[in-house]
């Protein structure tokens, strides 16, 4: 329940866009498809470097006619394997023989904070196991390798077909529970099945990982380094961030055998051709025109504002002094990240040529179905399907946003009403046969979930106070203070005096506490007179009736009508193109590249020597002492970050940079603040992907942090 | 320097809206043509209820059409003379002989905080003289009544005929400051005069006023009963407001003898006929679509993420205890009233009917334009022109926003830097002969500018530092850690660091100091190492640049574009219409009515029933004492609040609202959420005024208040 991303990320469901991807959805089934090369299924439709290709249907002759490269199948198979995924929400890649993983360290952060030491404080200050045998495991993190992908759109077809409204949602929950119970072929411990949904519908996928549950901690620079600028630097560049952390990946004990990328030492060149291979969360580059006005012009102005105001509340709660500092500082990251993306989608949004240009797309695809009485009759007209629940969004959006949510309400924040919200639904939903679940409380999903509620991390009681305090005014602000909902939340109380009594009365703290009432079911969730057990209950119908609206007559709507224009694309164009992500797989090129910004140019590298250019000794541009004391032994030239021109998005944290010959070259770990609208369309002129260079990373593990062991086996590619 | 305004309105100069209007600039001239009903101009195209009309051009036919009712010369003329407005920003109106006046408690806010002895808190717990030789004299008040209007559209047009750019801005200035001399006429102490363009330009005209600058203090409510519900219930209805405060206009030391309005004690019935007579701020409806597009496409997301990010801050800052509380409350109260505009613009900019039918208007009058050889030579195609102006500010928004802005910029906050920044620059402007200054140093404003800086209002100095850090904190988020300015501005600092080493070092807190520097200019300015004069020098040359580019190449364009499309459409549609708001005095009718929300009657009135049954005994929704005491003396049943569909917007707080015998039937203080929308566009069906029943305010000043001084002048019509 720590997850900052739960507390933050905006409620518009099946819109989840996030720097950290979120888990997709666990499915599951059963045949497996070697991948192959299909030619005849090769692009030639994007532009530039444009595109996240999945693994199965790679732009072969682009690269051919652009670059000059060919993949080879043994080029291919090393990208696929040596690439993995953390399932909280990052990349990550194989960098030794022996299961050494590398990833980003903002992609650590939790297991940073929860194994450090009383008194110590690994994520800011950094970590080294120093040698194999002394790693400490990571608790809850889950690292998983893509083993195969196979093609199940027929399958799910056939479930679905006929199917409206509930009875769909309720029938795509059981095919896809389905197909994952034959896949994993009764070893849900080692495998993992996702059934992913290409192409907005065009194609449903399989994707069948193996699962490493044991992955410790090998080494992690401090948090000045990996986040140097903070954020103001965030999302820009020139950049100065070692935003990096090594684990390692066990199998019954012992490191993993696994395939690797060999660690590249000099790092690449200014116009090299360079790939990353990760797992993009999501985009919304095919998504209709309509849905695409609805989040410049409803849910965005709502979250934004919401964030923006969250922004300033956590910046003044963290001026008070060093504990509110650092009890605020892991959902102030989470905020401020949020609304740079926000930022970025509201200036594409707001381009009229780049929506003129979506409109056209979509208006020659009504043409090229219209001119056919087939096509007709196959596809309709799933536009003015798609208005029907977008008339429904306009006038349910801030009542879901604030009572219910895609993640926590905005009306109700806070560790310990997430706790409540949570075991008051669990008690209902886990009644209930699996198939008829909400997804989040499927038996699959139930381990993870009674985790969290059992996890020792402290809350922080004042920082949750004034989160429900806030919630609570904004929830009256938004709703009225006649709605009935907000009389029953507040009663006669201010929400500052309603605040106060539900967080000094809840024993929701205490994971023993919630056990209790977990193990206790509907009957413990019925008798309890716990205030935060009491709110969240009286909250409940109201919020499971948005809920069920949502996912039945909206998000349902969406859709299918997405998914209706989406296969009318796909007949037209096949998969002449690559599908929207989907925090799967998938692999990008690009070549090293700066940028023209307003007529000055930005070069593609900075140095070391750059770094301590822009050290001031203030917060952020403050430098570790090890790194002062380093500077008279670094070759100051070493190139440190660099960007280039490979089609990233959030999920991507983590993803390796590789080169031709399939070397590791550089760690991506974010974007430039052109990226952003990435979300929406790619523009090569100015969309940069931004990674540390792997000659900076061997630098700083040997001078930097006397890292030695992991330098050596960076290079020698075991241990 | 405490006017909140400049501190939280948005810097889009020439986009000024606000709940209290700006002054409109002050300018000259001589003519004095009598205010007339002129029946060729009556309008017939507006629907509705629509329509905030110039007195010189009322919609005669339009009321008897809709309501058998004619005005008569004496009925104008009264409406005319008893109308007053506040400088500050407020409308009022005069209901005695004797110069009483009767405005809105937040129209008097500076004045009730001002004259608040040493332990008493006049704001908060209100005022009553209880005989008119005790009233005290507000400080910095100023009242005018119009007197005439006069057109001078041809003078204007002569002095700027083929000017452009810098020359044209300078052209504008000399010209309205040589009418305003004129008009005077060597009285500038009982006359002040109003250059005013209409119609965008169609037209402009002259106001000249007569000027009341002793305006004293005769009663006010408590804070708890006049803005009852804070702010959940501002722009909300069902409402249960007592927004009154009563001054007295005097001349000579002696209550001025005045035309006024009768007060009628029983109120409006629903359905009846009603006025507003007032100075409504500022409108946009006519402005071109392209401007809309940039108002909600880059101006509005900048703003309202900005000023919701401080709105979190200032929130949190006054959770600190009640010292935080005060000192944030008048700033937070402003910038939150903002927000709930700024909300009701996107909502309503979002709103795609409305803009397709403002486009289809304005291709309407393409049309026209291109149908005429003769028009197309006149008119041209101002859209192109604009279309650049609006690709200069694209580039240069934010940074104009960050560094200058139109009140205070974004970048640097709090008080000291206001009086810091006005030092240096005046220093500058006063050297210069008036023509060439920029209007807000115009000799015409020097004694109001002088005044300001000799204000003995306390800074806040903890808040003041608090806005520095937080501002400067926003500037190198917006510009770039690597900016020239933000470099400039911060060194090697932390925001925090820098802002505690100005607020710590700064003298300007001493309106001595001020005045020193002040007295001595440019001489004393450049001398000076006060660390907040050494940074806004630092920041003024680009500052400065930054304006002159706006004044120049932006908002004159946009200007002159917008005329040039007014005056085609005054040329085909004539005075058939209202020009958009100018904080000049308008008529508004309409009928007092409830409306249809989502389904749901809201009823036109509310009664002190619904007061008592709404309070909580918690802020926002408390009681005074005197309320509750008052209870069982008074008749429940009394109307207290009601709703009309009076055309009303910003700047109109404090307008009377009058029956069709020219009685004072209610006091405006708020419009509906609705209501936000019509800086754009009026929509009768929901847009709503909503206003204080005349019979609430007897009852209240005899029954809680016990003022039966003021009760019976009222009814009487003089002392």
């Amino acid at each position: 329940m720590t997850d900052r991303s739960r507390r933050v990320r905006h409620p518009g469901a099946g819109r989840l866009r996030q720097l950290r991807a979120s888990t997709a959805i666990v499915l599951a089934a059963s045949v497996l498809a070697p991948i192959v090369l299909a030619p005849g299924f090769l692009a030639t439709a994007a532009r530039a470097d444009e595109g996240m290709w999945t693994m199965d249907n790679l732009p072969v002759k682009q690269l051919q006619q652009r670059y000059g490269f060919t993949p080879s199948a043994e080029w291919i198979t090393r990208v696929t394997q040596a690439s993995a995924r953390l399932t909280l929400g990052c990349s990550a890649s194989f960098v030794s023989a022996d299961g050494l993983v590398m990833t980003n360290h903002h992609c650590a952060n939790e297991c940073l904070a929860e194994l450090s030491p009383k008194g110590q404080n690994w994520f800011q200050d950094g970590y080294k196991a120093g040698a194999q045998t002394t790693e400490p495991k990571c608790p809850a993190m889950e690292l998983d390798r893509l083993d195969t992908i196979s093609d199940v759109t027929a399958t799910m077809a056939k479930a679905l077909a006929g199917q409206q409204g509930a009875a769909y949602s309720s029938a795509q929950k059981a095919a896809e529970a389905n197909i994952q119970k034959g896949c994993v072929a009764g070893d849900p411990t080692d495998w993992r099945c996702d059934v992913v949904t290409l192409y907005h519908g065009g194609r449903t996928a399989l994707y069948r990982y193996k699962r490493y549950q044991d992955v410790r901690l090998v080494m992690a620079p401090d948090q000045n380094a990996a986040f140097f600028g903070g954020d103001p630097d965030n999302f820009n560049f020139p950049r100065y961030d070692l935003d990096m952390t090594f684990l390692r990946a066990y199998e019954n004990g012992h490191p993993a055998k696994v395939t690797y990328f060999p660690f590249d030492p000099t790092g690449p060149k200014d116009g090299e051709l360079v790939f990353t291979s990760g797992n993009p969360g999501s985009t919304s580059r095919e998504e209709p025109v309509a849905q695409l006005q609805l989040t410049r012009d409803l849910e965005l102005p709502i979250v934004y504002g919401y964030l923006s105001t969250l922004d300033g509340l956590l910046w003044e709660y963290g001026r008070q002094g060093a504990a509110q500092t650092q009890d605020a500082q892991d959902l102030l990251f989470g905020v401020e990240n949020s609304l740079k993306v926000y930022t970025g989608w509201l200036q594409t949004l707001a381009d009229p040529a780049m929506m003129a240009a979506k409109l056209k797309s979509e208006d020659d695809l009504k043409a090229w179905i219209d001119a056919d009485p087939t096509r007709k009759a196959a596809y309709g007209d799933p536009w003015t399907t798609l208005e029907g629940s977008i008339v429904k969004e306009r006038a349910q959006y801030v009542r879901y946003a604030m009572l219910e949510g895609s993640r926590q309400p905005f009306g109700f924040m806070g560790d310990l009403f997430g706790y409540a919200k949570t075991l008051v639904r669990a008690a209902a939903e886990r009644a209930k046969p699996d198939a008829q679940r909400l997804s989040a409380y499927h038996d699959a999903n139930l381990p993870a979930l009674q985790a969290s509620l059992q996890s020792t991390a402290p809350v922080h009681a004042d920082l949750d106070e004034t989160l429900m305090a806030f919630s609570l005014t904004r929830l009256r602000q938004a709703l009225g203070a006649d709605d009935a909902t907000v009389r029953l939340a507040l009663g006669k109380d201010s929400p500052d005096e309603r605040a106060k009594a539900l967080v000094s009365g809840t024993r929701l703290a205490d994971p023993a506490a919630r056990m209790a009432l977990w193990n206790g079911g509907q009957a413990a969730i019925d008798a309890s007179t716990d205030p935060m057990i009491v709110l969240a209950r009286s909250i409940e119908p109201t919020a499971r009736a948005l809920r069920d609206e949502w996912d039945n007559n909206i998000e349902s709507v969406q859709r299918q009508t997405s998914e209706a224009i989406a296969k009318a694309r796909f007949a037209r164009d096949g998969a002449n193109t690559y599908p929207d992500a989907t925090f799967t797989q998938r692999l990008s090129f690009g070549v090293v590249k700066g940028w023209d910004e307003n007529g000055k140019q930005v070069p593609a590298f900075t140095t070391f020597a750059g770094l301590y250019d822009r050290a001031t000794g203030s917060d952020p541009f403050k430098l570790a002492q090890a790194w002062i004391d380093a500077k008279p032994h670094l070759d100051l030239s070493t190139k440190f970050d660099f960007a280039s021109t490979n089609d990233i998005i959030g999920g991507n944290s983590g993803s390796p940079v590789i080169d031709s010959r399939g070397h590791a070259v550089g760690l991506i770990f974010d974007g430039n603040i052109h990226s952003l609208g990435g979300d929406f369309v790619y523009d090569g002129r100015q969309n940069r992907a931004v990674a540390v260079d792997s000659a900076a990373i061997l630098a700083a593990l040997r001078v930097v942090y006397k890292d030695d062991a992991l330098a050596d086996e960076l290079v020698r590619g075991h241990l």
